[in-house]
C-alpha cells in the first residue's frame, strides 16, 4: 500500500489526517499515517507552541504536520475593535436571539477571556502560528486557503518542510503548483469545512491530470474506509487526505470532552450535513443541527465575509459548546460521518482502512 | 472488467448509458455496453414505439433498455388544461421577459404543436411509455424516480425484463429493494438531471453496504472514464451506469442537430454546472448558462413543484432550442462534462473506458 507520497513524508501508509487535537495527530503519526495539527484554534499562538512541543514528544520520532488558515496576500486588517464595528446590529440580534429560542444560555462572566471568535481566521495570528511551526519540525505545512504567501513557502523549503494546499478546482491547483506548493489535495464537495461544489469522483482525476505529473495529489471529501482509499488511488491519487473520519474517534472525544459533538456526528447520516457560509464567511460544510436550520430559515440573515462571520458567530459557538446539547451544534463535518455509529481509537480505523484496502486491491486485480 | 452485472444483462462490459437519443442507445449496445433510451420527451407514445422499433433493428441482436420517470404512486392528476391554471400569472411573466432579454424568440405558429411541456413527467404519460417498452424486448426497464408501482414491476418479471431504480440515499435504496427492484442505480450529487445531495463518494459504499448482498448497485454522477469506473468498482459496484458522457458525442450532436447544446458542453468545466429546481420542479443539475444564471437572480420567482414547473417552462425549453445560441440553454448535465473538449463517437468512448480500466487495476495489482 505504499505510495511515492509515503517515501517523500516518511510514512508507512498513504494517509494524511486532518485534526484540531493533538491526541488525535499524535495518535495518526504513530499509527503510521501523517497527523495534522489544525493550527487555527490556537488564538494564544503560545498554545499552539505548547501542544507543537507535546507533539514532538509523543509522536515516537515519527513525521507530523501543521494546518493553518491564510490567504496568500495578506487581507487590509484592523483592530478586533475596528473590524467588530463593521458587524451590523440586526445579526448580533439575531444570532442572540436564536441562542434564546435554542436554549444556549450564555458564558458565565469567568468563562470567557476573549470575545472575538476564532482569531487564527485572521492574517497575523496566522502568520504566528507559521512562526510557531517553523520553530519545531513539521514534515508538512497544510494551507486550508491555497497557496501560503512566497515567504512562507520559502522558508519552509529552507527547513526542508513540505508545503500542501487544499483546492477544490483545478484552476486552484495549478495556480498552486506555480507558487511552489509541493502537494495538491484535492477536496471534494463531499468534505467536512471549507469545500466547493464539485464531487471527488469528478475533480480528483481532473486536478490528477493537471498538476499530478509535479505534484503528488491527495484525495480529500468522502474518504474514510480502505474501499474509499484503494477508489482514491485508482483517480490518480498518492494518498488520501482524511478529516471528518477522526471526530469519530475516541481520542478526540475524551481530549475535546465535548459529548455533544460526539453524538450528534455518531446519530447523522450522510445526508445530515449542510454547506453554508455561517461559519466563517466562506462556504463550509457542517453537521446539520438547530443552530444550522435557524440561518436557513427565512428570517435569517444573509452570513457576513470571512473574517466578520466569526467575529459574529465566536462566542456563540463557546455558549454553544459550553451548553453541550447534541440537538445545537456548530461543527464542521462532511458525509462520510454517516458511515460510524461508535466511536473507536484512531489506531483501529487505521487498521481497518489499510485492511480494507489491500482486500479491494486484491478483489480487483486483473 | 466483466462482472455479475454483465451476466445479468447479457453484456460485454459493466457500462450502463442513459441517452435521449436512440442512436446513442444503440451505439452504446453495440459497443457492449447497455443503451438505456429515455423515454420522457416523447409526448406521443407513437414515438416511443417507433424508437423502440428501430431499436430492435439496430442494436444487432445485443440488449438494450427503457428509462421512464414514475412515481410508484399516481398523483391526482387532472387534464394539462386544469393543470395550467395552477401556474401564477407572475411566474408566466418572469419566463416571458426573461425569453425577452435574452434574445429567444417566439416559436413559428406551426411549430408549436403542444405547448404544455414534456408531458413524460405526467404519470398517465408515463404508463403509456412502460406499455410500449412492455410490447418490445427491453433487457432493463429503469425509473429516474425510484420504485416504479408494483404491477409494472410485476409485468416486467413476468415478460423477464430487470427493472432498476435511481437512488440518491441508502433508505431510498432499501425501500427499492424491499419492492422488488433488481438493480439500484447509487446517483451521487456530481450527476445531471435530478440528482441528490450525497457525493458518489460517499453514497455508493453506505449502498452497496446497504443492499448489496441483494442486488448489483450501479455507481453513477461523475463517471466518465476508466479510472472512474474503477474506482466505483472498488467502492463496491457492479458496474457504471453513465449519462452526460453521451452528450459530448457525434451520434448525439449529429442526432439531434442541436449545436448549441452540445458547444454550451464542450466548453463547459466541471464547475460549470448547477444544481435547481427549475427544470422539473425536482433539484436537478443543469449546465450554468444566461438561463439558470436569470433563474438565481434575486428578482427570479421559486420554482414550482413537479409537474407544474414543466409546464410553465415547457414553451421556453423548446424556444431556447430553436434559438440554438450557446450562452442560453436549459440542459442536464452532470460534472463530468469538464472533462471532454471535442465530440467522439460512443464506440470510442467505451473503447478508451475499457482500455483504461484495464491499465488501472493493473496499476492497482497488489
Amino acid at each position: 500500500m505504499r505510495t511515492d507520497l509515503c517515501d517523500r513524508l516518511g510514512i508507512e501508509h498513504p494517509i494524511v489526517g486532518f485534526t484540531p487535537s493533538e491526541h488525535v495527530a499524535a495518535a495518526i503519526s504513530r499509527a503510521g499515517g501523517l497527523g495534522v495539527l489544525g493550527a487555527v484554534r490556537y488564538n494564544d499562538p503560545d498554545e499552539l507552541a505548547a501542544a507543537l512541543d507535546w507533539l514532538d514528544k509523543n509522536t515516537d520520532g515519527r513525521p507530523y504536520g501543521v494546518d493553518v488558515v491564510m490567504p496568500m496576500k495578506a487581507p487590509t486588517e484592523g483592530s478586533i475593535g475596528d473590524l467588530s464595528k463593521l458587524v451590523p446590529p440586526a445579526h448580533r440580534d439575531f444570532v442572540e436571539k436564536t441562542l434564546h429560542e435554542l436554549g444556549v444560555p450564555p458564558l458565565p462572566a469567568s468563562d470567557n477571556p476573549d470575545g472575538d471568535g476564532v482569531l487564527g481566521w485572521l492574517h497575523s495570528v496566522a502568520r504566528a502560528h507559521v512562526e510557531i511551526a517553523l520553530e519545531h519540525r513539521p514534515a508538512l505545512i497544510a494551507n486550508a486557503l491555497g497557496s501560503p504567501p512566497a515567504d512562507v513557502i520559502a522558508q519552509a523549503h529552507d527547513r526542508g518542510i513540505l508545503v500542501a494546499a487544499l483546492a477544490g478546482r483545478v484552476d486552484h491547483a495549478l495556480r498552486q503548483v506555480a507558487d511552489g506548493v509541493d502537494i495538491v489535495v484535492a477536496q471534494g464537495s463531499e468534505a467536512g469545512g471549507h469545500t466547493g461544489e464539485i464531487g471527488s469522483m469528478v475533480l480528483l482525476p481532473e486536478i490528477v491530470d493537471a498538476v499530478g505529473g509535479s505534484v503528488p495529489v491527495l484525495g480529500a471529501g468522502g474518504i474514510g474506509s480502505g474501499r474509499q482509499l484503494v477508489a482514491a488511488l485508482a483517480l490518480g491519487a498518492s494518498g488520501v487526505w482524511m478529516g471528518s473520519t477522526w471526530l469519530l474517534t475516541e481520542e478526540y472525544a475524551n481530549g475535546l470532552g465535548q459529548t455533544a459533538v460526539s453524538q450528534a456526528l455518531l446519530k447523522a447520516s450522510s445526508a445530515d450535513t449542510v454547506r453554508a457560509r455561517i461559519y466563517s464567511g466562506k462556504m463550509a460544510r457542517l453537521v446539520k443541527s438547530r443552530w444550522t436550520e435557524a440561518w436557513a430559515a427565512p428570517d435569517a440573515p444573509d452570513p457576513l465575509p470571512m473574517p466578520l462571520q466569526n467575529l459574529l458567530v465566536g462566542e456563540a459557538h463557546r455558549r454553544i459548546a459550553a451548553a453541550d446539547d447534541p440537538d445545537v451544534v456548530a461543527m464542521p463535518a462532511g458525509q462520510i460521518i454517516g458511515r460510524f455509529d461508535h466511536l473507536q481509537p484512531v489506531a483501529t480505523i487505521i487498521e481497518d482502512i489499510v485492511r480494507e484496502a489491500e482486500a479491494t486491491r486484491a478483489r480487483l486485480a486483473p
